[in-house]
């Protein structure tokens, strides 16, 4: 879902971020017919994502460098484990390594943590999903991280679908002469067929109103445990159950065998924690650098 | 530290993204003449930082909106303050929200976090620096965050200064027939003479011989506590110290009152909890949408 | 849907590629200080599209500009009508004029071209749908004229749905074990919930099948109208219905009849004849140039 | 004409407003390592004009992509033939079709649009030229393909040629003092020599003054064909001469016939029919991918 | 002939350029709230370019910034005068200074030397024109600065115009069976009617042959002065001639009195000489900053 | 320290300017299957900067040309030398002409001019360095090319240095209760180690004041050369000592003489001279061409 073209754009923007200039230690200090290889190591366990970014920030620095990637994104790795090989001319590996670090620890932070959520509510119906809570110019990096950790994706961003908010309602109801129902039809009417259409509730007695009008998805937005179960018999497969609201790990188990279809956890990218893993890099000087 | 044009550059590329067509529901659900006020409250205490990209979220989706920001970047404040007060057209002001949080609640996370760092080596001669470890794209958002924390800047990137890392030093011995010291030298005489010359030493032994070149500061990488002190009693002010490697909250106060110049922590950037801070938006009508 | 930016960056890019090194024949014949009145004026009847867009390539020439729009995108209007009044500095107002109209012209003959096939299929079930058949560049301004014309919208790109087409049926089927329908579960089962899934076929045959999968919509590609009929009755709204390939201003109404729920037209966009609006300027010398 | 430049930018556009976030459907149902073969089959008769273009797409979109193009640019072709072959990734082949096409299909039809105005005329000395009545964005491509139907272009912008029309010759005699022979001469003089001046006159009585001042071409606007003959024998070769207004395919003759020097056609690019080809896919499975 | 759009992004680019993260000795050392008014003073003789361009910097800077421009572009300036006046926020003014110099001082330095070699040329029928020998990322404003100091504009690169050089004409000569009159003649008849044709000859025979087809400018290259004055006489008028090759402020009187039409000098804008303006800053506290 | 983003940018924006719709002539006259040689001759002595600029600009109008570099950056030659040679087709040879040689005279024009200045102050303690008046959007470039003349660079922009003028001195002195001492270690305090700090004085009394503060660098602006002897025996190496101020060819050797660190020189990059290289161009027909 990374596409090439915003592959590329992303790392230009962030190797020009670090680099204005260029790498002056580097220039300073390594031959320019210096060889390097590299091996990026787990320095603990967890699940990959990012490997083709982390390739293409070397290639995109020199288009000599060669990545190989014995581990694929979705993968698990143990501690220890060599997750790519880098070979190629020292300068360009030294000026590109912390970026290619700063992308893969990132996103496989994302996938690991997703992982860790997904084994939680296994066995249960429920799929993990992500929110819209992403590190701004990085929402389809870090989207592409939680599916390789067993996550799915929800609406990209306010183009691709609906979402009918307690704001939202609050105006609808106060703007329409008509019922709630008939304002969701009326706008489900309005929209393309292809928009999913997902209202958020807060109480239980808003949900019948919103099922008549045919929406696709039902959010219930910081329900008890009890009120999830209620929630779901009430709805009774005619819509999709989405449950949110500050869920973590010790909650998330609970609430997905409450029968929902969804779990949603903004955690999953709004607080990342980078992934250890590290580059070990030999530096082999060849004749000409001699 | 983040220019008029980067601030607009990052915020029209994170709008893009998140609605590349436009929001979909607030075109369909708020009528456009609807108008709102919300405000930003602190559900947990904290450091401010992102107020004014807060605010330009705002304006840049829609000029007609007024933020006014009662808290300072830097400020600290209380679960349960407000923050900043929105007003203006309903619609752009849902549009813009989860964005303009995405960015605050991560730079605030980042100036808490670093305020927390700072208070445990308060007393002690040493200031804590970030690193490159920096979230690809907002490098300087992330690093002017740090500073709203009490924190200090490490260089920007890989153009402003110089930072001679192990894989640097075992090439440069390699490369030279001189010496170490005289390879130092070497390259201090051919940089600029406004550019700083850091260089990392994994051990004691290896101090003297980087002194000698008149270097202008020595990173201490993963030294013991003790030797820290050792390391920090030999350089006896020729350069500054600064520690590095693994420290964490719990390691900080002693590794900062072994008497170094700084410490620095990636953890401030590389692994960021978005503070918990919320909009609380009211919607009213106005004669026209009614 | 046209955001602010894609606005502005669309008309930037057009008048950099009308004038990249400026108006020469208005620098060089028009007194700087020389005020103008346009008027828009329709030239045959249609429906306008790009009121908006017109107003902005002016105030983007030059801020001075000002634009009022009596006539609202949507609205039908009849030869003769004013569409719009432009007042300003006379060299601005000359050097807008044709890109304004550009824009103005293609919108409102798409605009005016669905709202034609729109009153073909008056009275029946079916919506009229567009395709991704768009001009390059162009493709959120086009879409956005087929909602003026009453139409709607299709997927806006291989983004934002699924579409599944023969040939994908194709390797679908040597690639998987399964059969079709498990295919397609597969598939559905793999994807965010919110994305629609419609698929294509191409004989009746393969419509339970298909259906079977529980997808959103099926397409009905080049079908005859008895098989069309036979058709929506098989699939009696288990999914929604389209009616797909070759639909023209005769066809149209016969194939609405036939009870499908969309009908797409590629010609709505993919063949563009400009509306012929015209703008008749008057230039008045102020004091200062006389 | 189209520069490299040019057009890798324009098709990165298209390709990102079509795939924002990659071709979902593609990637879900396509296996990887799948190849297919496509062959862009003509579904009636005309000319073509961007088989580079179309190349580039798909190219551009995977760089393993071979396209083939065994008729170029400027040949007119027959319902049924072949136009070109495309060999690669089968993902890559299906994501870039419909850009591809939407190039191609466009700029084929303004090439047989051309061709057919071309053929009007011959035997004539009138050259057939075009306008700035373009599609926003896509200037250069448009232009180019009239020269693909045996066309000419006229200047490309407001930036390379002088074009004074009725409103700049209203101002330009209300503004001077002289006659309006001398406020050219003195327009003239004050431009680089390579700058082409091109004046439109209405009017029989206005082109001795016009052409006194030594004006490169005058355009005849909307002239009776009585006028236009007059019109060309009162000129006698001192300048070049351009009928223009409202011309059609059925009046071309006529008018080209009077003996004037280029007849214009703002129909040529402001209202394209996209021509009818398609491309026909067979995809195969790899090894790998079985 | 600088739009505005170009104005603004070569602006924001050289802003970028000299600040990537901000004035880091105004933001630490200037009070937000100071005040500053400065003078641009001359401190040489000499004709001003730039003067927009200077007043858009601080601007661009900071929008709160006021700039006056007592003389005007084109306007010659003794020593000592005030050529412009900027008053505000004293960041903004200190951060634009040295890149609103550097535009007006290089502008101003072509838009003088150009008025010295004009100067030269009175009285004789020669205008000066520039060549294509810009600064890369230039080409405008130095082209617009030309005509500041009373030169005139050849063609802008090469797209506007044709120039037939040496070697264009030995590989004409070479590929065609025609001799080089028919050569040219088919190119003019390829060619859009308002391209202009220029053609550069070595040598005194060549004249006829390329004046047969009816070129528009010849090119008369390293000639010398007797040359030049049998070149002129033989074209007696059929074409204008353009004296080209090493001229300096030395030869230039003698060339002009040739009787060429043009006199082109690549030293215009190949070897600019920034002129010595200088401002004068002085800054003022307010109560807020005090 | 060009890096190749930079590079790829900066020649890309080059060839748009000159040809944003192609090299007619080349297009016009040159077959597409033509070859050509091309050398690159010195037709004077100089420095050489560029050369690697030189070789991108063509390979990025087309990827066939190969360009050999004889001579590096940074290496002096005679006139008459080849620096350069090039082959491939003829059209991108020729198109690609002029914006090689625009960027690789001015490069070393600059580098040779600086060449020259190091060479006046040879056998002295002193480096030559430049300043921020460079031209707007080669700012790289051109601090490369003095570098490649045996020149130093001194900061590189606003934000990777502090540099206080005589203006945030005066500023500083009014804001602050404390003395100036207090107010620069004030100062010093709030910046990252990694950050150079310069101040300027203009008399000699200011300098015990600054040095107390521990600066890293004076600089004394427009001092005699009595006083800079004076200054250097104040400062006796507690801070370097830069010298400033309408140095030039002729003065440059007795300021060095006084012992000062480093001597500023606008003149390197403000008023640059391009050198005398010429491209000497053989084109040949191939097979396909005749």
């Amino acid at each position: 879902m990374i596409t090439q073209q915003l592959l590329h754009e992303t790392i230009a923007s962030a190797l020009r971020e670090d680099a204005p200039w260029g790498d002056i230690t580097a220039v300073t200090v390594i031959p320019s017919s210096a060889h390097a290889c590299a091996h990026l190591i787990a320095r603990e366990d967890g699940v990959l994502s990012g490997g083709e970014v982390f390739r293409a920030v070397f290639i995109q620095t020199n288009a000599s460098i060669d990545v190989t990637l014995p581990v694929k994104d979705g993968d698990s790795f143990a501690r220890g484990q060599v997750l790519a090989t880098v070979q190629g001319p020292a300068r360009g590996i030294l000026t590109a390594e912390r970026i290619a670090l700063n992308f893969v620890q990132r996103m496989s932070g994302i996938a690991t943590l997703t992982a860790e959520y997904v084994s939680r509510i296994a066995g249960t119906r429920a799929r993990l999903v992500d929110t819209r809570k992403t590190t701004p110019g990085l929402r389809i990096f870090e989207k592409y991280a939680v599916t390789c950790g067993g996550g799915y994706n929800h609406r990209f961003g306010l183009s691709d679908a609906i979402m009918v908010k307690d704001n939202h309602l609050a105006i609808l109801q106060q703007t329409l002469d008509t019922g709630l129902t008939e304002a969701l039809l009326h706008i489900r009417k309005s929209l393309g067929h292809t928009v999913h259409i997902e209202v958020e509730v807060d109480r239980l007695d808003q949900i019948e109103t919103v099922l008549a009008a045919g929406v696709d998805t039902i959010m219930l937005d910081n329900f008890s445990l009890e009120d999830l179960r209620t929630g779901v018999a009430l709805i009774a497969g005619r819509a999709l159950v989405e449950a949110s609201g500050g869920i973590n790990l010790d909650t998330i188990a609970d609430i997905a065998a409450t029968g929902v279809d969804m779990v949603s956890v903004g955690a999953l990218t709004h607080s990342v924690r980078s992934l250890d893993l590290g580059l070990d890099v030999t530096i082999a000087l060849t004749d000409d650098s001699k």
